[in-house]
């Protein structure tokens, strides 16, 4: 097994055409054998949505080159983690990498975002699994500086592997190469959207809403995401799918359930 | 405030329409002053999606009675969630239902399942919140069992609140009331689906797929959902919403990720 370049299967929520998918093309092919499956049209905010209810599509496409192999996915970033897994790949990856997203994932986000979900999935198919946000919503963001940091955190993975149900969460700070500080492992912040509504009229006078919000952190704690993110540092956040409390079953359990 | 009857909001995934809505409204009306926010078609597996790039609409709609407000929305689980509490209500509820959903949301499937998303949405604007699944996908299912059982466990919630950033997703097995032995605190089982996708033709030759698959459970554990489920009980299971897998920082802070 070690003398096959790795298998590095890439996604992300923006589409198969986003240049932050095209960033990530250019670091994967470097490190291990690369195919990519991603969606045909942006699924950024999809969370863990899967399709049931639809069919799903595949088409190979090409784009960076004819040497990658590429598809294009009707479908969720989910559903395209499992369509490759699933109906593409002729053996396990050794990582997916999801990303580069285009706009942050940190914090909260982590539950809304498509880029996210898809590389819980890989995790949940027990595939060591990484999704890369960079703090930068423009369609011509700078993923430039961010490069050397992905080799290195995939290079890492690729060598340790992960631990037992846990995918990372990476988010870079919009900044040049020379000043992002360093990479720092941290918490997820305890912060949230504060939801403010467009409320508006169509032509025909009927009432509909746009979602809007504003981002809102009260965690002040220096070992979050948010804070490593705001003082230059690259956030990684181990990020995992078994969502039980544990902490607060043996209280639940004094609780009288069956009085 | 304690002479005010409580607020509870109601949503669910498998639409406003579904009969376990409807067995979800006959059981809070007896516990406060009700509100139906739910979707206006089938979401299930919608996941954590919110609508982002598309606009919502509000209906104000009479179902079952007219003293109580019900609306359908054009968007998901958490998109009723966030309308309600930013547009409809006047104030915080003191509780959010979420189902009863036609078919189990044990283990991995919290992470795919609409309901649960409304229910996580509802515990991160601080709201105590319940998901309830029953495990039947049958629209004619029998909810009648399950009845005192929420009513049950709402009042628990009412009185005692929640832990801080939790919510809990209950599963109801498919029994009549007689024959379920009690309400059990579990851990969320390590399970997953393994896809098998269904590929076919279109008339016109193209190939499609539909996503199906097999659920398999390897994890033998007594505390957990599946086993209390298949013995017979209701699981009740804490979810957090903080996804960091605190137990690996620690390891996780000994690889040289700035070297």
């Amino acid at each position: 097994m070690k003398n096959q370049r790795p298998l590095i299967l890439i996604t992300n929520d923006d589409g198969v055409s986003a240049p932050g998918l095209r960033a990530l093309v250019s670091v994967m092919a470097e490190l291990g054998e690369i195919i990519v499956v991603a969606p045909d049209s942006p699924q950024s905010a999809m969370g863990h949505a899967i399709t049931t209810n639809s069919t799903l599509y595949l088409n190979k496409i090409s784009k960076d080159s004819d040497a990658i192999l590429e598809y294009s996915c009707s479908g969720t970033p989910v559903d395209c983690v499992k369509l490759a897994v699933n109906e593409i790949l002729k053996r396990k990856p050794d990582l997916c990498v999801s990303g580069i997203n285009h706009g942050s994932n940190s914090s909260i986000n982590v539950i809304y975002s498509g880029t996210m979900s898809a590389a819980v999935e890989a995790g949940i198919e027990g595939i060591p699994a990484i999704g890369f946000s960079l703090m930068d919503f423009d369609w011509n963001a700078n993923f430039e500086p961010t490069k050397s940091f992905i080799k290195k955190i995939a290079s890492e993975v690729l060598e340790n592997g992960l631990p037992d149900g846990v995918v990372l969460n990476v988010n870079f700070p919009k900044l040049e190469e020379k000043d992002i500080k360093g990479i720092r492992i941290c918490r997820q912040a305890k912060a949230r959207w504060m939801e403010k509504f467009d409320k508006r009229k169509t032509p025909q006078g009927r009432d509909y809403y746009w979602l809007a919000g504003e981002f809102v952190n009260q965690d002040k704690g220096e070992d979050t995401d948010e804070w490593a993110l705001e003082h230059n540092y690259i956030s990684v956040v181990p990020v995992q799918f078994d969502l039980t409390a544990h902490h607060t079953i043996q209280n639940l359990n004094t609780w009288k359930w069956n009085e």
